[in-house]
């Protein structure tokens, strides 16, 4: 059982101390005089949620810059898709721990992957001492043999060890509605709803998707997803861009979480997310990064700003998108997509925080310390990092960083030709 | 006369040595064993050019944060104006200067200014080593008292000694065709022409002021702007998001320098710039943060990645706004728009530079260091800055820094209420 003191710590615009107690926050009160395993100077920080990624495929960042600024089709077939089939469990191993670095550095403690060799991705998370909602990414393109291998993927998947299960859980995977076979689709919804696992799908991310699944089965992805009872406040769709009006009605009322990417929808020229529009009919919106490789990195400060700026242009109103909204798509409403007690600092919730430098220039003024992280901030305001009651960063050093970049430089190599 | 070695560099995929001589790149060559009174390790660093903004209005720093998500008649009205008219002269020259670091921190050796009591501006600029085209923002709103006095202080700028005649030149503002009346602008264009100086214009930013004009006058700003002869290469159009085709022709034939501010446009939802269309058509483009207060922050890194990806979205095309455009914009493009024969790491050029990390996170995998500055790189992978054969910043540390933040947060308090 451990303890940790955060003295004289800006929270709410007041200064306080804050009790940490095994892995929630026990205590916010000012003069606090109580013992604890580590005593943190609050002076010159201020405490603010940590990020919660909620969609990502982080072990990409070994293809960052490899290959920019061409259409989704050559990105894809020419470049990704052939690197992707040389990468071998320990390439995606290390690469994870990589992308999990970055994570931290940016500030999040959380992300919901979805990749290949998905056993490798917990161990990374779990030594990195972050939370993850892993999965097997499951696709057949309509194939009976390829459905076969990620039935056998998926089903050997939820028989793996969980390193971790106090920040680890596994999730399932429908990569897409035009990827995956009705079969696939059954089997993962009937094997989510057994074990009662939230659902993890790419939706509606292009307006080809949209077309092609009404052409193909007279209905949008969501109407399809929804016949096989896909649905609920357990699903997380990725993209979610291009949604009607009756889309938007059912993915309101059925909670569903709509995880909106909006670097990587830009970058790969996908389209726009409205924000304001879904928010304003009761939407429940995350934010998630995407992969490095249409992004290029995997912080979420840049994902807010863009997420915020993106709201006000599709909108032309410059009050949508608010910072505070967008900060609580990025901290609570994450935490919560996932089942995660935190996302707010406040006593009883799971200790899972950032500490800010108020003396770092993107910081100041400090009119509204919302408004300075959703629109000013970069990495360099991020001083300590905490989850789950243990300090995964501190003075903006994570321990092992070294090494972990210097084997991420030596894998790329294999990948520059 | 000083000098700087700069040993074992990485400069276009290679490693190399770098002699700067005074002020500019005497030798680049491998295995220099000249002596320099400064040799600076390059060891895991790359070299690269510095960053120009040629759109920005720096002391508004001290309101970043202030009035966020606001529509831009109730932003201006009731939270910014009305604050404008309490700074004093010393605030803008502290405001100015806390700017600069920021732009420093984050690459940035020249910013192209349009504000008042400038030639404080001119001062701060001087004190950090910057090169800057400062300006007083000339405006009258249609009335004749204002105007004289519009005119009188433009001539007193004009009167005012440089500091600094190396690195700062004086330019000429017409704040817009909305706020400028024809005697104000022919004023300004022809001391402008008499003086030789280059022109800063506000121009085409929003419908509104595209669709009044055409109202009032029978033509478009640019045209209208034409009609004085205030366009040449000498005259920076910042925003320019408005712009027909007939505009588009105009603008390309006389080489006008057409500033981009993606963050600004979108943060008050004016609308969005036809970045390639405009490159195709032979228009000449640069870069720019606007003020903080329409941002947040003065980061050309951040300012790059949104041009790059509001680029894509607005052409549909993912292919559109390369990151080797945005990075030329940027850099080069910003220098040669106001004289400055610096941009390029070349021998004979003015030493601007920047030395990056290569050990920083963001920056690995480096397959593409370019794409790597525009789409992932944040401040963290900044170590050195160096302005005119000066280091101004170095190990991420500027020479007074704690001072001028300190300075900052007890002026920005005045303006808490």
């Amino acid at each position: 059982m451990s303890s940790i003191l955060i003295k004289n710590i800006i929270h709410n615009q007041e200064k306080t101390d804050i009790l940490i107690k095994d892995n929630v926050f026990s205590k916010i009160a000012s003069n606090q005089d109580t013992s604890a395993d580590i005593i943190i100077n609050g002076d010159g920080k201020a405490i603010l949620p940590a990020f919660y990624n909620t969609h990502t495929h982080a072990a990409m960042n070994i293809f960052r810059g490899i290959s920019d600024d061409k259409d989704l089709f050559s990105w894809l077939n020419n470049d990704i898709w052939p690197r992707e089939a040389r990468l071998t469990e320990d390439m995606i191993y290390h690469a994870t721990k990589f992308s999990i670095l970055e994570m931290i550095k940016t500030g999040t403690v959380f992300f919901a992957d979805m990749y290949f060799e998905s056993h490798k991705i917990l161990q990374a998370a779990a030594e990195m001492g972050v939370r993850v909602a892993a999965s097997y990414g499951a696709m057949d393109l309509f194939d009976e043999e390829r459905r076969k291998q990620a039935i056998l993927k998926t089903q050997n998947f939820l028989d793996t060890p969980n390193p971790n299960p106090q920040l680890a859980t596994k999730v399932l995977t429908i990569h897409a509605v035009y990827s995956s076979s009705p079969e696939l689709i059954k089997f993962i919804v009937e094997t989510a709803h057994q074990h009662n696992l939230h659902l993890h799908i790419h939706a509606c991310e292009t307006q080809k998707e949209v077309d092609d699944c009404i052409k193909q089965n007279g209905c949008t992805p969501i109407e399809y997803l929804d016949r096989f009872g896909a649905l609920s406040d357990k699903t997380i769709l990725a993209h979610s861009v291009f949604l009607n009006d009756n889309d938007i009605k059912i993915l309101a009322q059925k909670k569903v979480r709509l995880c909106t990417n909006p670097v990587s929808n830009y970058k790969l020229a996908s389209g726009v997310f409205q924000f304001q529009k879904l928010l304003n009919s009761g939407c429940f919106i995350t934010l998630g990064t995407d992969g490095a490789a249409s992004n290029n990195n995997l912080s979420m400060l840049e994902e807010m700003k863009l997420c915020a700026l993106s709201a006000k242009i599709q909108s032309m109103d410059p009050t949508a998108g608010s910072a505070e909204d967008v900060f609580k798509i990025a901290t609570q409403n994450g935490a919560e997509a996932f089942g995660i007690n935190a996302g707010v600092i406040a006593e009883g919730k799971l200790a899972d925080c950032i500490l800010v430098d108020l003396d770092n220039h993107f910081l100041v003024p400090n009119y509204n310390l919302i408004s300075n992280m959703v629109y000013s901030a970069d990495s360099s305001c991020i001083d300590t990092v905490i989850c789950n009651g243990n300090i995964i960063m501190q003075n903006k050093h994570v321990n092992g960083e070294e090494e972990i970049i210097t084997k991420m430089k030596e894998l790329s190599s294999e990948f520059k030709n």
